[in-house]
């Protein structure tokens, strides 16, 4: 599995260990109560980097998949797997598509936006620009707000990518329970995108948030998405959502942040925080109904292999890069890069 | 003020009236608590349509502004409106913007959105596909789920454009005390595209439900959007979540639509549900702290003009036009029209 | 008519009198052979430019078709006009293309690309970038090799936009003879970019050659585009056509430029150099052969109205917009703009 | 060496044999006067095919470059080569470009362009296109006018690509001179494509003909491109030049091809034809006069290697590739795919 980069700036200083670092982010925890699969999803550079640094051409990255038996998923051809992509990628495919593990709707493949994530990362450090995620609910339990600092220093010191290791411990409990059960939890993650210079989008068409919006929505399981106060500004007064503006050590700043650090599409130089609501794993052990494609009538499907009954944790790193990407492309629309 | 639609395919019955319809669903309704501008929003085309019928050039058409009184505007120039884009379109157009009214980030640019979106809608009637969209919530007061037939029916009955006429009636009261109190109110609201055949979007690039977030969030004002259960998901189980698949007339459903319609990109044939969350009208006439971006110091501003205390309503139909516009992008891309 | 330019960088000087100059080299010169229509081709800015500087909005500009007699044109309906896209337009648009006046395939848009071309060339200017074009052959009259202070002086001192005057009148009497015989000639323009910054260009998917190439084909009437020595090369040695390379006054030059100025996709910084093929007018009024598409029988066609025997002269002011609508999109990609 | 395909409908058979016959044809003929360096360019699957039937997944293919030996090249670093772009790309990516063997800008890169080809060619199979190329001009030596029939049948059958194999052989006596001498030589190939239906093609902005122009131009070497009667059109008369519809075997025909199959950036549904101007290969062992780019001064380069004396016959799979990709692109907009 791999993914092509192209547009990167040439000079770079770009090593495997800058993007295998990344890609280590979203493996399981070793030792914890999500069972790694056998991939060790070693980088292998087969383009755009010469004497450490890139060229200017397009990096091509791979891991290789050497986990083989796709015997598993053989069944999964005929009967859909709800809340898995088989079904409509059986009909948009006519059929052709390769269904094995859900084939290219399979969240592996978010490996790929982890590689490309890694080389905008390198980018963003370069301007003193940070991208954090963190977990901040499981199913039930929710954090308390952190600072950037928590977050920084914590996230990826516990299994569950939540900053605060008390609620971390109550969160693995209750994956460990759905687990027990054959099931599966949700969860939400949070994004900070720390320094984007203000003015930064394109209106009308390429909009900064709608641009995140869409890179986010494109993590499979994530079903909602907000910036700033979200959802909670339908309840708030113009007076208590606007954000008003303040001089701060010679800048201009806002003294409250909901709008989430963009204003008609353009960055306002304030953090841009958003949030990712992901559904549950849809693969769970207990059995569902659905229906066979061949025969078209009802029938049972229990899913087999190794499947986590969270993926909320391995999406933290995946979120940062879909939001670094966002950033660069639109930093180098903007000249800055 | 106008707009351009490429790509229309040629032979689509397509007249001013087509047009005009959903243009006069985003004025205020005449004697409600919205104060209508003098804007009528009359369309007029410029191009691609031929004896009644479009003939694959490009789609030109436009409203004139007849508002010509820009001075109220003139102020904004040097203290940018707190929750408006001034600040970061000023310093993303070097000071060169056109600041007048917001420019173009003025929600009045929507109006370009509902002419583009009409076209859309005339191309999805020929497919049988509906989209439909409603206020479900106001400030505090929220509807109860309605059935598409009631959606339908009595959405554009009350200047409030909710299908309840009664919570319609508690929400216009909200709206007059918000005027009342110089203050402003946000919203929520759902939509529907019924009828979208299974296996459409265009994965990696272009998921559809990742480009129906992106064209939303392209709205002013908007500040959150989910699908099917939303962010709800991350407190549901995995067997709660999942939504079964089972015959039914011979076709292939789903019990339940928490997805909302898309699973992994692409449209599993169900209706296609969202929710779009709008921040409350940052114009308000309370005094608001800003800074003077000229001499760098802080100051208030007191916004003037006619302004609605609440826009949700008005983005009913432009909601609506993103929607069909998106999901004609797809069924083109798709070779469905 | 009119021209939606997005992308244009803010603060750009720009009036009405900068397109409307551009748009008169387009027209006939007076008292010439060449029988003006009456379109007096009045660009009308309707966005993007406030207080006489560009606004970083889209810029659209508009000329309007005053000549409505579209009656010479209903009878092209049914029998194609030779050497026109009539026919394939036909098929194309499945019969609703707007056939009058050859509708968008009409040589008549190309007031468009100008109006865009002006644009271009303010923007260019402010690099030291020009862009230069002449009519070197008009059927079998070629003109000499001539400097860039010639062309530059004399390309629109006369109607033939052909910097030697001696040459000029003879292909005058060219097109005169052709007019009498109620035929048509064609021609070859050649254009010079001067001072492009060496390194732009975009591999493997944006080649400077290959977008200036397209952006020329999508002039109607060409035929042919070729940099530098062009076909010539084939007959050349190796040892011949290459450029070397020496130092003169600080700066890396070649010693020839056959490459007209592009090496693989990129320019050298010499003076991009190239020359377009133009078909006679196919609008001839000699009798043709063609085919009643709606009988499918073989039928004669004499095609009326008023038309020039030879664009050629016309087309200069194109051939110099597209060059510069292109180099601006490369400089823009590459941070010059 | 790699590309990656998107956008291949999901059930085309294809094999890796039907892509290494394609790369196959780039190859330099066995025992003839090109110096077949070691690449054996073996094509390997990546993704995108499944039980031999693509799956609408990216296509990616690779070759491998088993030649390692970078020594020849290090020269080149700062002393670039005339006609190579090894100035402008040095320029272009500030130095830290990869410039070994050209780099991306080397003409091996077409092996790249012939495995996307391949995919293209296989499904014009499907609708009965066929995309042909061969060498009508080496040096002075030209080939007389040839039928389809003759094309298809011999040019692959001699070293030189060009289906008359009495010219062929004078032609391979040039490259041998030139050889002999140290030097090069250029020539030109012709294409034609089949059957492709009348009406294709998008216009303002992507006439098929100007998007043909592009691919071509794309291809390293490329000076010139001309459709049907190409640059011969300036001294034509309209009479002359216009191409009379007629009906034949009930459809309709035009009784000459001067526009090349294509009119308004349209098929007209002849064939389309055009012609591409290679120069002579760059890499020449003659002395050369170029730049030391490190210390600013003249100096002379000898370009080492093992180098083709006329590339001319190994672009002719490259040019039919380009011209099949391109066709795809416009069926696959216009539905037919």
């Amino acid at each position: 599995m791999g993914v092509v980069v192209d547009g990167c700036p040439p000079g770079l200083e770009l090593s495997d260990a800058d993007v295998q670092r990344e890609l280590d982010k979203r493996r399981p925890a070793v030792g914890s109560i999500f069972t790694p699969r056998r991939e060790e999803d070693k980088v292998e550079f087969f383009s755009g980097v010469f004497k450490g640094q890139t060229t200017g051409a397009p990096l091509c990255m791979l891991v290789w998949n050497r986990e083989v038996d796709s015997r598993p998923y053989e069944e999964i051809r005929w009967t859909p797997r709800p809340g898995h992509a088989d079904y409509p990628a059986r009909i948009r495919y006519k059929g052709f598509n390769d269904y094995r593990g859900g084939g290219r709707f399979s969240g592996r493949l978010t490996a790929a936006y982890v590689m490309a994530g890694a080389v905008a990362k390198r980018l963003l450090e370069g301007l003193g620009i940070e991208v954090l995620a963190h977990v901040v609910q499981i199913n039930r339990i929710e954090v308390k707000a952190l600072s950037v600092e928590e977050i920084r220093t914590h996230v990826y010191s516990n299994p569950m990518r939540c900053a605060d290791g008390n609620v971390a411990r109550l969160m693995e409990q209750v994956v460990q329970d759905a687990r027990n059960a054959g099931d599966s939890v949700g969860g939400v993650v949070e994004g900070r995108i720390l320094n984007v210079p203000p003015g930064i989008g394109q209106p009308i068409f390429d909009f900064l948030d709608a641009d995140l919006a869409k890179a986010l929505f494109t993590i499979p399981a994530v079903k909602g998405v907000e910036f700033g106060a979200g959802f909670k500004v339908a309840r708030l007064m113009g007076s208590q959502n606007n954000d008003a503006y303040a001089m701060k050590d010679g800048q201009v700043l806002t003294l409250t942040n909901n709008s989430g650090g963009v204003l008609g599409g353009l960055s306002t130089g304030m953090p841009i925080t958003f949030r990712v609501a992901f559904k549950p794993t849809p693969s769970i052990s207990k059995p569902q109904q659905t229906v066979d494609v061949k025969t078209l009538v009802d029938t049972k499907i229990e899913v087999k292999g190794r499947h986590d009954a969270c993926i909320v944790p391995r999406a933290v790193p995946v979120v940062e890069s879909m939001a670094a990407i966002t950033v660069v492309d639109h930093l180098l629309a903007a000249g800055f890069l």
